[in-house]
């Protein structure tokens, strides 16, 4: 159905501004934007209109990593590091999505509270058990949402309830998932997901590197998290020059592929990243919360590098992709405190940008109210927050930013479907 | 009245731990509690009892440090440095305070918040206008709140609007303040409030550091928050050999001074700060919105400095201080990582310790459910955070001072007063 949405709206489409049309218009064609406007033009004065009020109406959030089944205990057991939290939290809650009783309870109050959320569309990765996975993109597209999941793949270093039994067995488990995901699933598509080198073979990773090119799926892992971690990487790839590389030489680096974190990359490897085109999925509270460091992002942007945000839950503790913009900010403002004063802190607006439009080219034309756009946005309410002055809706858009837990996302559409 | 609250209760005697009683007895006598119980005790079985079900009760929070006046911008102008944001944004909005209907309004707001809020007490800054710093006090105390507001100071370095026109004429308008504040209120006091020695002469200082003597009022100020402030307190005062000295040559650092910051002080300071038993006022979430860094808060805390927890509005953007624990966590964490490794990061249970019984130490015996301290309490809904698995009480509680936004303060206690 096409409609108009009329509200305040902001939104960037470039990194530079926040672009805000107080009482604008956003027109729905075929589930996609024919634009923003000040003033409805004529030729779509005839379709029905959906009046948000004082409302301020803002695109999806494109969260480019998260890991669905630790969606369980997001908040629990954060003084730990990355490889005993692994050990101590992840494995021992993902062993569980065997059981898919569990995983159903699981999987509906994540995506129940995703569906609430202020995301629309999403890379996540779910657990080794493609009985799970399968459960995870039904109750996905049910709800509505968009995106990729992955059913993990770990062949090596992982406790034995998690570890598949050899590379090759791993391997024919992700087609055969990969197939019923394809044929079952059109809004939530299956994406290949190596949990990191560490945990997959050389074999295993030249076969899944040969999935996703015959299935032309995409691809998401995790990148140079942690310096224990890169240590790690090098010994078990003794031929790669650094960890990008190690990726580089099963040719899993593409246009379509998302890596996530990037926290410690050399300037070779950023070369790289960019001349592949890989997407980097940039984590700021889940960096700080498993103490991995801070991700140079201006550098990376510097470089041409194609950068969204990710909550990654549950080293990220909330699922909240306007808490991880101002995250972003505050830890780019301390990177450029503590680090290197030469690349200047993120600001807001460059932070809503990778968000939205940023993170939304890994999925198309997505993130933006421009023209041509998938018509996805969320509806804000943030009359819980009180002011004594006259806020513009620029200064609304920024508090709520900033105080996102004080707002409520009243309405949220996805392609043009309203889907709360 | 005397009665009980049950429910799952949650606080900290010392820093190593959280100590939790699930389904637990409080037992309030006289406005203070007589202990926290597993059994109810005999004696106690015939008061009235509140019963929380199955929701988190913690002790009040204690927030050290904020600007009552700043709330009203609070998530806005927040690309901005330390010297800038005070320009553009502190400086222009604490002007209007001169129009007590104004103020008035954005008291109204403020105090409103700072009620529903999970703090009990609390050290604010106000004005320069006592007019407006009274209303502000009036409207705390009746809303049940306990702490001090503080009438600010300043005689230079300021718009004109905000500087008072000498020394003589500003430590005249402070005693009058002062005096009619003692008068008027019981439980929020008046606390002398020189800004910063960039905004206060010597002649100022000295008067203030007197007056505070001779009301025994308590004291509050900023202590080197930023390298740029610390440059200019260092051309200020050329005699002193680092800004804490610089302090502690108008006599004004004891044991009833608050410094809020304290990102850079130099071992001679922390030295100082603790032989003058000063409390530190740790403001995470400002120190990275104004990109001042991060306070080195195990060193103070190794150094036997008492520190505790201030959010900072609006430097920092919530009144939260759940939120706050989580960040001082957080923090911490990246200062681990990024500064120095010798500085183990901080436990939520030490932070939580800091924002409860660490900081409520400078309000007397405050944060904590041992007998003998002043009931504060809040009692948390976090029901809106769904789990598949079984959780304890401490996970809960864990759950909930990262996800604070999702949580609810249902009922709140000062000194066993009802507020809520």
């Amino acid at each position: 159905m096409d409609f108009v949405i009329k509200g305040n709206l902001c939104y960037s489409d470039r990194p530079e501004c926040l672009t805000t049309l107080p009482q604008g218009y956003l027109v729905v064609v075929g589930g996609v934007y024919a634009g923003a406007f000040e003033q409805l033009p004529e030729c779509y004065q005839t379709l029905p209109q959906t009046d948000c009020g004082d409302r301020l109406v803002m695109p999806g959030f494109c969260d480019l990593h998260l890991h669905a089944p630790q969606f369980a205990y997001r908040g629990l057991g954060m003084d730990l590091e990355l490889i005993e939290w692994l050990n101590q939290r992840a494995y021992p809650e993902e062993a569980k999505y065997s059981d898919l009783a569990y995983a159903g309870r699981a999987y509906d109050l994540f995506v129940d509270a995703m569906r609430k959320s202020a995301t629309t569309r999403l890379c996540c990765f779910a657990t080794l058990h493609a009985p799970a996975t399968l459960l995870l993109m039904e109750k996905l597209e049910a709800a509505g949402l968009r995106g990729y999941a992955g059913k993990v793949s770990m062949d090596r270093n992982a406790p034995d309830d998690l570890c598949e039994p050899d590379a090759g067995q791993a391997a024919r488990d992700c087609e055969t998932w990969l197939r019923e995901a394809n044929r079952r699933f059109h809004l939530v598509k299956p994406m290949v997901t190596p949990r990191f080198i560490p945990s997959c073979s050389d074999e295993l990773m030249d076969s899944l590197s040969a999935l996703a090119r015959e299935y032309g799926a995409p691809l998401q892992s995790h990148l140079s998290e942690n310096q224990a971690e890169i240590d790690w990487v090098s010994e078990l790839c003794p031929k790669a020059v650094n960890y990008t590389d190690a990726y580089d030489r099963f040719g899993i680096l593409g246009p379509r592929t998302v890596m996530a974190h990037a926290v410690y990359p050399e300037n070779e490897e950023i070369a790289l990243l960019k001349k592949r085109e890989v997407t980097v999925a940039h984590c700021p509270a889940s960096n700080m919360n498993i103490r991995s460091g801070i991700a140079p992002v201006r550098k990376l942007l510097n470089a041409g590098v194609k950068v969204g945000l990710g909550t990654d839950v549950a080293g990220g503790q909330t699922l909240d992709m306007l808490r991880a913009v101002t995250d972003a900010v505050q830890a780019s403002k301390l990177y450029w405190r503590l680090i290197d004063q030469r690349d200047r802190a993120l600001t807001l607006s460059e932070a809503f940008y990778m968000a939205t439009k940023g993170g939304g080219a890994f999925f198309g034309k997505v993130g933006s109210f421009e023209s041509g756009y998938e018509a996805d946005a969320i509806v804000l309410d943030d009359s819980a927050l009180p002011h004594p002055q006259e806020l513009t809706v620029l200064e609304r858009a920024q508090r709520a930013l900033y105080l996102s837990g004080d707002c409520r996302i009243v309405q949220k559409y996805v392609a043009g479907r309203s889907i709360l």
